[in-house]
């Protein structure tokens, strides 16, 4: 299969592309280094050094004797995706292609600004570079689970049957989410299911939480090939900040009272949601939703299984709880399905001490890298 | 009430600016004059000629002694649009600075590109301009019942609570609108929702179905002072077709089996319903949505309304229905509640026989004027 990956230099770009490529697809990427410019500018790059992305290909190559496809090039230049979708004639694109970061996208105008710009204009170039160059092509396009927020109601995946008066009618399920950078991937989810229903595209949105985890088959084969890993309070996860603090000898930041739940995946579970999804393709006019993670718990839960795997590596951990810089609930109802990918075939991997274990034995090494500085939140809801 | 109105060239932004004045209130109007460019270039001017904004604020200061103040500048500009802000410190913002055309959103891929960028972007510059210099002004966003589409149960005003699996929450009611246009209004809804929760802006967001009229206090005391009169397929309504179709001695056309249900309402009754809004605010952190129309009918009986009006002053017309340039349900279920704005003391004006004869009687001496090639439609949704 022809898999165009946007995004591809990013923590979940990057291994996607290694992933494909090893299973004989052909692979071309995209990337402008959005991520890595911002990173830059707020201080916050990746603790592990990462080759840049064409560095990576060529390294990639060498181990594996596979070789991807790179074209450096911003996804929200209309002129340029358009061409690489007509050139590469897709059958499958993987969108990644947008600013990933709540904080980032909170901090003021500019990066708000840019972080709406970028994510709904890339979301509209490929829907129109689709359209006119590859209408057959399926959209796997990666959304958040942030999406919904935490209603009070239990959530379905991305479609509810609303009975109101006796009548009923089958919808999107209602969003609202916590930042604007959920938000955009709200807009996102309109945006396609207007074009899905017109146009008759193809189109997947995986509602995904939050993913960890550095190894995959084909990261494990050289360190260079590792995939980014931020602790910091801009890119990094709670699972990362967690990890980063265990190892620099920092008590487990839990935002507020830490009853916030998540539903959470491992990022090889992630690969292999994506080829599930890109093997069992949506139909023309189907905007197909999958609730893309294998368990959930609370940050006082995760915080509680860090502590105990640090334990076991002699590291004694302390939790402390800080004022949350979001706005957010912190005690909630959660109860999000997430059966579609499971009968698709997808095989958990669950978060046990083991692979916190291995994970913080991944970070020690660069202990030292490590800059307090960026840990600690630097951009609070409230403006 | 210091009130600024965006969009004060169109179609409503030109009257409401005289109905404010009117009232004592400090009006300031902008617009960049984006319909009328669009309208240039695809062949679509108004029927009847209207001197420029400018122009327009002169001739209204010698007919009432009242002075408009007019900026000709992009809203999509922020460092203009913020400047603007700053300055004239409003009370109230009435945005109606969107591209209003559905057919013209579906042209192509730069058309649906500005059309999203426009009305996303514009809206987002009035969040942040009021967040930096205004943040106790009120929002006064044109929505459209547009963005709820034909769902199959009734339609409540912008909320909904759902009752799933033996819990509750409240929602946004769900939307899925007709055309890129209509979405980019969707988008606008979940925009202003997020910065409404997170950082405690008023909004009122109006969700109004087609509005007809020509005749207001103001325009009526000279000629020039008409609001724009669009009868082309892409900035007419179907009742300004009808009406031009009736004048011309075309047959009417209706789209499709003609039993497209919407809520109409008088222009004046738009008048009175953002002076209703703009004097009784929301709160902070509130999204107050209303559903902004005064009766609903079906195509065909608006084409039987002109027809019999039509024969009262002597012209006999025939109706026809042609294929449907569109995507939608032509027979569907449809009860939106609209009882929000009456409850504030909204007084409405019917579509009478006698209202449809006094717009043909305005139109009559435009005869010679129609175009009839820009009366088919033009632009097909299939594309």
């Amino acid at each position: 299969m022809r898999v165009l990956i946007l995004g591809g230099d990013g923590y979940l770009g990057w291994p996607t592309a290694m992933a494909f490529a090893a299973k004989s697809h052909e692979v071309c990427l995209v990337d402008n280094y959005l991520r890595r410019r911002i990173a830059m500018e707020t201080e916050s790059e990746a603790l592990i050094p990462t080759p840049n992305l064409n560095e990576r290909a060529r390294i990639f190559e060498s181990a594996t004797g596979i070789r991807l496809h790179v074209e450096i090039a911003d996804c929200a230049d209309y002129a340029l995706l358009s061409r690489i979708v007509r050139d590469f004639d897709p059958e499958a694109i993987i969108h990644y292609a947008e600013q990933p970061s709540a904080p980032y996208s909170m901090i003021g105008f500019q990066e708000a600004n840019l972080t709406l710009r970028n994510n709904l204009g890339v979301t509209f170039n490929i829907i129109w570079a689709v359209l006119e160059h590859a209408p057959q092509c399926h959209i796997i396009k990666l959304g958040t689970m942030g999406e919904y927020g935490t209603p009070n109601i239990d959530i379905e995946e991305g479609w509810i049957e609303i009975e109101h008066h006796g009548r009923k009618d089958k919808f999107l399920y209602p969003r609202q989410a916590g930042s604007l950078y959920h938000t955009t991937k709200v807009l996102d989810t309109d945006l396609l299911w207007f074009y899905v229903r017109t146009y008759r595209l193809r189109v997947t949105d995986l509602m995904q939480g939050p993913v960890y985890g550095l190894s995959t088959a084909q990261a494990d084969l050289d360190e260079r090939l590792l995939p980014n890993f931020h602790y910091d309070d801009i890119f990094g996860t709670v699972v990362n900040r967690f990890l980063v603090q265990t190892v620099a000898g920092i008590p487990l930041t839990v935002y507020g009272r830490g009853g916030q739940t998540r539903g959470y995946l491992n990022l090889n579970d992630t690969l292999q949601c994506v080829e599930l999804a890109a093997t069992h393709p949506s139909e023309p006019g189907q905007l197909r939703i999958f609730n893309q993670f294998t368990e959930q718990f609370t940050v006082n839960d995760l915080a509680d299984t860090v502590k105990r795997a640090a334990h076991g590596l002699g590291i004694e951990v302390a939790v402390e709880s800080i004022p949350n810089p979001r706005k957010e609930l912190e005690e909630h109802y959660y109860n999000p399905r997430h059966s579609g990918l499971i009968e698709l075939g997808l095989q958990p991997h669950y978060l046990t001490e083991k692979v916190l274990t291995d994970m913080l034995q991944r970070v020690l090494p660069y202990r030292d890298r490590i800059d307090r500085k960026r840990i600690m939140p630097r951009v609070r809801w409230a403006g």
